[in-house]
């Protein structure tokens, strides 16, 4: 359910309670009817409400079973793309909660569109600086030692609209290219090991299947440590437009190096230098230098209630909540500041607190009605601090497009309504 | 995608390797077709696929995303029941990977089907034994302090109907009562404090907003422990058929007292003698006593793979798969036997291991070819192990339907065919 209170809400009017009401009066008043809601007294205690007096949807009325018809609001939004096939559609952040991304809403990117595969005729080539070339089929990938891992999955464009100017109105348009599943799948290097690697191996091509053959070139060190083959996400098969059925799994980089629909990997000795890590996915930096490879995803975090398009009614008790995940490892502590970054104190991290996964914060927060502005700050484990906007673009100038981790500030005004702004 | 083996699984040929094959003449082995497969060569490299050779689907052709059409055989099945509204659906586990259950197959049961609730006009009452009766609406619900748990959630009759004779065919009929997810809402001693419990409160009645008014008694220190009211599953608002749009979760416990449609809590000095604490959902033990408040879920765990309805391809290596859990908190240990109990050998653990969760257990198996046995026993941190099915008979005898937490068995015929044994 949208998170954006309705009229019913009530302020709280006490230090003791959260959300402060007189005992029976309180459930009077909730038999009362309310403006432009006539039917519902009807289903009010002590009345039997309308779907108690009949029999509901049958034992597995869905086989597989789809959201409540009144939360069909909560959807992917696809951001305005020349072409059909070519662009992204955006994570409802807004509206979510927890740490898992259910996989209905999981972001897309994708350059050629979604490819609807056959499993039964996919194959997984494997070749190159490789001692025995193998052709997987998807029943031989599924067969080898498998592992689970909960990660974060962020584009590298996450956030990138705002770098000059807040113009994203939601968090779903602001840091919607960003989700956290649990994966499954057997790990690269199990598959090299099977292949035996050359001596001079020093980097692997991975390329997908789709229209685009999107292609990216992943050091063989990190392909020996934590890259994954994929085919299930969420407890089962991938989603086709999440890589169906099997994609990389680059954990802690970002998004578009986890190769979806992936049918090609090629061990070399040298970076293959493919169309998507020279023309696009490279950081050009003031001095007119770009810089390629740069995968890495660092800390970062962002407030998702309350954020941009919600409204609070009034003065009161708020839980502040948003997520926190850095590509290289632990979140440590989430500093949350309610007053435009000149306090901070510690929020809540949710356990538990994994490696390269959203980590959900929370902060308990008194609003007084004034307008004010709430952020964010993350420090992973290894030290590193979320920067603020403007140290980021001291570092890198205006000419940036990706890797926009600096701390999201939202603004309350004084009626309730909370808008992206920058400090 | 099901994890049976196709005509094309090869296998394992070598002690070195996992599935062994020669080097490029593998690959040339996957260009030649197979009988009944004569497209699929054209989809072979270094053959274009059809699908990489024109653009996929539209960006967000699916704003709220769907399995792939090749996975439609992964759904619930409902067990036949005199009336469509009252009954259970059960989880494909033997499809599903990791520890998540995805909501669209997290197993059903209800006793008056699934009422369609507005959210809008839902209210929660919590009255009896409290300072401040009060009336809550899904807003004041989601505004109060969060909390969320990954837990597993099993029906008290998982495994009921294997007690006697090995009946279930698959994973699905014997365990499919069985699903874990990440959970979202709010203490309920959160709320309790709110109202302000009276003194002599000893029980708390839940009841639920379904035509038949599903209600358990809880003891109060349970409630104020770790009992939680949750709007959300798997990171979005619960399911219609999970209590859409709140229900209660009762980590560790059986799933019934989770009353889902959640409309009434009462505090009272004693339990409530609900029909389904009484009548049902209680233990009828050799000496013709029932007990009753027995809602512990105790140490127990399955293969999943393979399991009953797989056919192994001939000898050769395979990973041994399953689940494990425990009401008491976190699984230990999980060992597997591959020669019908005799001998025992410790499987790896999925980390994390989480509290009450599903755990994925795993072990590494060359299969001989000859016909055998396996089985998997959870060993949960109080130091509970699970029992044998003898054991288990020998304590409650046969008049029991409840809470059948023995250890499961997997026969391996001569051919590969997997069946529900009993040993």
């Amino acid at each position: 359910m949208p998170r954006i209170g309705t009229q019913e809400t009530r302020p709280v009017d006490s230090r003791r309670h959260f959300i402060g009401r007189a005992g029976l009066a309180a459930l009077a008043a909730g038999l009362a009817p309310r403006p432009g809601a006539a039917q519902a007294a009807d289903n009010l205690p002590p009345a039997v409400p309308a779907w108690t007096r009949s029999q509901g949807e049958a034992v597995n009325w869905r086989p597989y079973g789809l959201p409540a018809d009144f939360e069909k609001g909560v959807v992917k939004i696809k951001r305005p793309s020349p072409l059909p096939t070519e662009g992204v559609s955006l994570t409802p952040l807004q509206h979510l909660h927890g740490t898992i991304t259910p996989s209905g809403v999981v972001f897309e990117r994708s350059h050629g569109g979604t490819p609807l595969i056959d499993p039964q005729q996919h194959r997984v080539m494997l070749h190159g600086l490789v001692k025995r070339p193998l052709l997987f089929t998807m029943d031989d990938l599924v067969r080898f030692p498998s592992q689970t891992r909960i990660h974060f999955l962020e584009c590298s464009g996450n956030t990138s609209r705002d770098w000059r100017s807040p113009v994203s109105k939601t968090v779903q348009e602001s840091h919607g290219l960003l989700s956290c599943c649990e994966w499954t799948g057997v790990a690269l290097s199990t598959l090299l090991e099977e292949a035996g690697v050359q001596p001079g191996a020093a980097w692997v091509l991975a390329e997908g299947a789709d229209a685009s053959g999107t292609s990216r070139s992943i050091p063989l060190a990190k392909c020996l440590d934590d890259v994954l083959v994929v085919y299930a996400q969420n407890g089962e098969m991938l989603r086709p437009e999440q890589g169906y059925p099997v994609r990389l799994f680059v954990p802690g980089w970002e998004g578009n190096v986890s190769i979806k629909w992936l049918r090609r990997i090629k061990v070399g000795d040298a970076p293959f230098m493919t169309r998507q890590e020279t023309a696009r996915y490279t950081d050009l930096m003031p001095d007119g230098i770009a810089r390629e490879f740069t995968w890495f995803m660092e800390a970062k975090s962002v407030i998702t209630y309350p954020s941009g398009g919600h409204e609070l009614r009034g003065p009161g008790f708020y839980e502040v909540s948003g997520l926190a995940w850095s590509g290289a490892g632990r979140i440590r502590r989430v500093d949350v500041s309610v007053d435009a970054g000149r306090t901070w104190r510690q929020a809540q991290l949710q356990e538990p607190v994994l490696t390269r996964a959203l980590t959900r914060f929370r902060f308990p927060w008194r609003w007084d009605g004034a307008p004010t502005v709430l952020q964010s700050r993350a420090i992973d484990e290894s030290g590193y601090v979320q920067p603020t906007r403007a140290q980021l673009v001291q570092l890198r100038g205006y000419n940036s497009r990706y890797h926009n981790n600096a701390i999201q500030s939202w603004g309350i005004a004084a009626g309730g309504k909370v808008s992206n702004v920058q400090v």
